[in-house]
This record gives C-alpha cells, structure tokens and sequence, in this order.
C-alpha cells in the first residue's frame, strides 16, 4: 500500500519539479500547459498517456485546443505519493 | 461568419443525436463516456481528436482513468452550431 507524502515531503518534491503547485481544496499537484496548437497539445497528452499507462498510473486532465491543465493524485492513498512526482518529472522532461 | 443555432433547432439537433443535452449554464453541449479502462478511452480520445483536426473543430474535454466527459460549443458563434452537432453525430458514430 503507497503512503501519500507528508505536507514537508510533498513541498520539498514540488520544488524539484518546474511549475507545479499544490491545489488548494485537496491533496494533489496540478500544472498548465499551453502549446502553439492543437497538434502539439494533443502529440503531448499522447506521450503523457503512454508514458501513464506504462506506470500504471494516470492523470486527470482537461484539454481545450491548446491548452491542457494537469492534476495528479494517487486515488489509493488519497493524496500525492512518489508516483504522482515521477509522472510529473517525466511531464516537466518532455516540456523542457 | 457561423451563426449559432436557435434555441428550437439546438433542441432538435440534440434529440438526432445519442446522449447528449445542453449544459445548464452556458450555450453548450455536453456527453459523458465511460470505457472499460484507460486504454480504450484514450484510443477513443485519439480518434477524436484526429477528426476534430480535419474538420478544424475541436472539443473541450476532461479525462480521469476509464471516463472521459466532452463539451461542444463554437467559441466564434459563442454557441452551439452545426459543427458541434457534425462532430457530436461522429463521435456518436464511434461509439455505437
């Protein structure tokens, strides 16, 4: 069973990431992406998706033409955990 | 310049189509998906968005693991028009 991290854990791994905050009203990160086009919009979610379902783990999202808006959380441990900080590493790797 | 559809054509659009109503707060459409896991709503995510892209109309939508909840409007007409209803009958089309 994965733990979620403690709020200390939580702040120091977000700071190791690129534009990811906490969201307010629960325990999960979320970031905003926006790209040229929908044709890059939608070439990214398809390589967050694959990467997502290689980890078995995957994000909530929302896309309107260029813009997509990201949040992760692990639903098992009702928070964020050490898989919601690798996908989002892996997000910030292919956005650098 | 698309006109939007009138209040008496949307609702006759809506009831040639499968699932799909009219949002409370805004002159929108809107249709929610459930699939039997991540990989079948991504696919069909996949097949929408090819046809959004030829036909130059795209969705607004949201998507967490095996669900996937679509909105059209044409944010030029600040409405429902034909477009919405011609990508609604394809996305229908897909899912029968």
């Amino acid at each position: 069973m994965i733990q979620k991290l403690t709020s200390e854990e939580r702040a120091r791994q977000i700071a190791s990431l690129r534009g990811w905050h906490a969201v307010a009203e629960r325990d999960a990160i979320q970031r905003k992406f926006e790209f040229a086009d929908f044709n890059e919009a939608f070439g990214f979610m398809t390589r967050v998706a694959i990467k997502a379902q290689e980890m078995d783990h995957h994000p909530e999202w929302f896309n309107v033409y260029n813009k997509v808006d990201i949040t992760l959380s692990t639903h098992e441990a009702n928070g964020v955990t050490e898989r919601d900080i690798a996908l989002a590493a892996f997000i910030d790797s292919i956005t650098a």
